[in-house]
């Protein structure tokens, strides 16, 4: 293949992942709304703040569908790890304000 | 709002977490066959690995989605980076493999 059909197969690939990366932004705002009540609900309730039970649950669920769809489990757990850690930081915030 | 009110509705958005990250993995798992391909391609047309512009066209425009999708705009940021130290791992495994 030459330099000249590389660059526009480059430019498609590129707009995809643009397109992907607007999914996640808007599916990551939507979870974040989610754990947002999920924190409120909690602290209504005096429910306890973490849930390692659920936590673990989560983890192997999501291992099982990175291996399904392909995706590096390891990378997966890596992904869940760094979305709780923010949510873990919006509960703080939240609880401050 | 009783406690027994609160744990099905705790339950429906769990539910929801879990579709929602369920969406997640699969979009990340085509993100990665993009950029596994724009790394072939990179790499079979001499072109350089890493792109500082494009790169900060990605965070500008990241952020501004973010915005709309009021989500953190910082958190996003942080998101993207994230995802490109996983692409950068692949591409650093593909050309020692």
């Amino acid at each position: 293949m030459s330099r000249e059909t590389a660059l526009p197969e480059l430019r498609q690939l590129r707009s995809s992942i643009d397109n992907i990366d607007a999914a996640l932004v808007y599916l990551l705002s939507e979870r974040f709304k989610c754990t947002k009540r999920v924190g409120a609900l909690k602290a209504e309730h005096d429910l306890p703040a973490s849930d390692p039970a659920r936590e673990k649950e989560q983890i192997a669920r999501l291992r099982t569908l990175a291996h399904d769809a392909d995706l590096d489990p390891e990378f997966a757990e890596k992904f869940l790890t760094f979305i709780i850690t923010e949510v873990i930081r919006h509960h703080i915030e939240a609880k401050s304000a």
